[in-house]
């Protein structure tokens, strides 16, 4: 009944409104041409639930789903006499498990690829940066003095592999934190022992029947959340710069415009850097650019989008397309002939676009399937097996390229890659490299503080317009901000 | 609105049709008379979200909670184009990694107690049952030649800590699996690495835009359930029977008549044997019972509810009163003189019943507190500054009964006890210990097989009506009923 309510009455959006992007925008105008429908449009479409949204139902086990009313939080509780407190911390606290664990089990992806790496199992990548391998290493209190760097690798791996393992102590990098963050950490029980014990802590204690006091479940969320920000997700940009390179400054081309009508283009989407190194490895591979050209292309045009884009984009200028919520829209310019996603953020919807488009859609990790979309199963030790299979399949798309092509236009410029090495380095020189000059400016209160601007899009909201108006107010305000993830695309797209 | 029409026409239960339980049924009358509310009433109060019920609702993410509808499964999908076959794969996954991780949780804490215990850095505790130990090192591959017990412990500890925290290769139980089922599960890579890793690597991929190909989720489900059933729950299992004794058939008293007018009774409800064990103690100590005395009470009367209950019921022949639907109504009775809880199956509407009766219902475990509840943490290294600090506010509260106490009459017999090493001593005896006749008997066909009925009891079903008609069902057509958990009550009770 309701689905054919919804599907009589589909409302149309006003496209002016749902996005900030030009280029986003112009592409729902030929998806509308096309008949193509977007996350925008399912947004509208679908009504969110609204106790639902109130965070106030539990389906926690199975004498609910329990309902509470937001309104009159306290006139009722649920069959197990949960109180619309412990229903929202659990719900809350579950939320937390699974962010945690997304970064979590990325962290231990890239771990796993580290000892792989300097056990000397995979030859196709390399330790890049060994004064970061060094640096961290000592934060972590190994003594660094006199070993190799397959030494140093391999006692930094034994380490930090205890934030994931460990069920008991404090994870590594506790050693890091501030000495009175770390006290007042203590006092509250909240320093991590392990990222993966503190997830399943976490997930057993907002079971029926447990936990059921929402101060003691919120305090289980801090400490897991810890795990995530000090353990999972801080071993993952560690390592990433380790492995391929701690970026620095770089100005480089984002927006859609990046797309090439007379190339192969090529978008990786997702999260993890070593698929996107051996897809820069393929795309120039002579043999597939030579097959790139024989099927009339210019040449192969990579180009990234989300956060393993900004990895990339960082690392290696690599072009960057836009942002969680262009992942569908790019697709309607027709002139996509291969995406290829890992893990996290990727929309089943992108299935259908790309259908419609004759676009192959790529899923590589094992994590992360997509039905209707091809798979071609990543493998650290032979990477290219699948990244030039990849390649091969954009070039016949190419070739046999039906759908009408549209590019928009808007190509902006946008410096990125401030790394805290970087940031160290700009502020004093190769021999004074020191935050001496903006702790100074912020004791002085020339700047304000700096804030973190992070986070996605969300098709409920105009695409990107909060963060920007965020980000001018803080500036406005002599706010510095560091700003990374989706929320860092409209930025310099915006000028 | 919704709660204010709930409040106003609050529907009254059909006692006689909610359970089969009659001494839980005589409590719910007494409940109706003192006007006290259980989790029968809020069942029935409590109409279950229809699309949550369907397992149609997607609040994984930010841009829902979805609904779609399970009569029209594939005419709607979510905002980020799941589809209804990824969505409840989905939220089957969530099922599947909480209870995995309650149960790994739970038993990594039996493994913290081991490991305390063999390092003498608790001494409350002891190990109990060494042929135990040598089996189960053994069984994964532990050389016991000439070993000392604390020497075997130890290597035993290092063995199984890897159940929870290996990250790579196969848990250490896979060495117990049969050779044709670990090849089957090979094949479909669902032999568990470690149970955490599979756990947070199932929250991962129950994220938003990771996995979304139902067949795909699934499989990673049952890595996760194997991690629990060969895993956390197994290593459990064997960590208990060592510290505590393996079971043997033993007669004893179940249902609520086991509950003594005249005496300090104290239920323990929940499941980890060691805050049982504790209690044992503390029931015992001389200037304990002195003083239960001295308040004018014959003695001090522990009981035991849920799986905690069972444990000891089997290894200490302490009597069982009832299960998770009983615990409520078991309050009613007047006569309960605490309540104590650890994890697990603890409903927050214990608080409000225990008030009614001035029972001081008391946490004891830190994953675990209600609001209303009194919590005394209970720590391993000193266990009896908690059991002991129960007993004396259950003494008081017995010399302050104001509450009219009825207990109802009801006491059965049941045999318990049957440890897989005590089905294979008695069909064989001493010398020849064997599964032989059982093997046997199956396969000429006398016995059908062996099923094993476990499981919960639901406000929504009548209490224990299903399980009892299975278990006779299946007896009827010659098949061997193995029995554990809630669902292993009502038998004896129905004779």
């Amino acid at each position: 009944m309701e689905n054919k309510k919804a599907s009589t009455k589909t409302k149309e959006i006003d496209i002016n409104a749902v996005s900030t992007c030009e280029a986003t925008k112009q592409m729902l105008y030929k998806a509308k041409k096309d008949g193509v429908e977007t996350a925008f449009d399912r947004a509208l479409n679908m009504k969110a639930c609204p106790i639902g949204a109130d965070s106030a139902c539990c389906k926690h086990c199975s004498m609910g789903p329990c309902r509470l009313n937001a309104r009159d939080p306290y006139g009722k509780v649920g069959v197990c006499g949960a109180t619309i407190d412990t229903i929202m911390a659990r719900n809350f606290a579950r939320m937390v498990a699974s962010g945690a664990a997304a970064h979590t089990d990325h962290g231990m992806s890239m771990l796993d690829l580290f000892r792989e790496v300097v056990n000397g199992k995979i030859t196709d990548y390399e330790i890049k940066d060994t004064i970061k391998l060094k640096a961290v290493a000592e934060s972590v209190g190994i003594d660094t003095e006199g070993k190799s760097v397959k030494e140093l690798a391999l006692a930094l791996y034994d380490e930090l592999e205890k934030t994931y393992t460990q069920v008991d102590g404090e994870i590594p990098f506790a050693k890091r934190v501030p000495a009175k963050t770390l006290e007042t950490w203590r006092k509250h029980g909240v320093v991590p022992r392990g990222a993966m014990r503190e997830i399943m802590e976490l997930m057993h204690r907002t079971h029926m029947g447990v936990d059921q006091e929402y101060k003691n479940i919120t305090n289980q969320c801090s400490r897991t959340a810890l795990a995530d920000g000090w353990g999972g997700s801080m071993v993952a940009t560690e390592i990433s710069d380790i492995l391929f390179g701690t970026p620095s400054p770089i100005s480089i081309e984002v927006n859609m415009g990046v797309l090439k009508e007379d190339q192969v283009n090529i978008i990786v989407h997702g999260h993890e850097p070593n698929l996107f190194e051996s897809m820069i490895a393929s795309v120039n591979e002579p043999s597939l650019l030579k097959a790139a050209t024989e099927a009339g292309a210019k040449g192969i045009n990579l180009v990234g989008m989300c956060c393993s884009g900004a990895e990339v984009l960082v690392r290696h200028g690599i072009p960057h397309a836009g942002n969680f919520m262009s992942t569908e829209t790019i697709l309607v310019t027709g002139a996509v002939d291969a995406m290829t996603v890992d893990v996290q953020c990727i929309k089943q919807g992108l299935a259908k676009v790309a259908e419609c488009y004759a676009t192959p859609l790529i899923t590589t990790n094992p994590r992360c399937h997509i039905e209707g979309a091809q798979h071609i199963e990543f493998h650290e030790h032979t990477p290219k097996d699948c990244t030039d299979d990849i390649v091969i399949k954009a070039i016949s798309r190419f070739k046999n390229r039906t759908a009408r092509v549209e590019i928009p236009k808007n190509v902006n410029i946008g410096v990125h890659g401030f790394s805290h090495e970087y940031i160290n380095y700009m502020l004093g020189g190769s021999f004074r490299s020191s935050y001496w000059p903006l702790n100074d400016n912020i004791i002085n209160g020339r700047i304000r503080g700096v804030a973190g601007v992070v986070g996605c899009t969300n098709p409920r909201v105009k695409q990107d317009y909060v963060h920007v108006e965020l980000v001018k107010e803080l500036i406005k305000n002599d706010v510095l901000v560091l700003q990374t993830g989706c929320s860092r695309s409209p930025c310099p797209r915006l000028g």
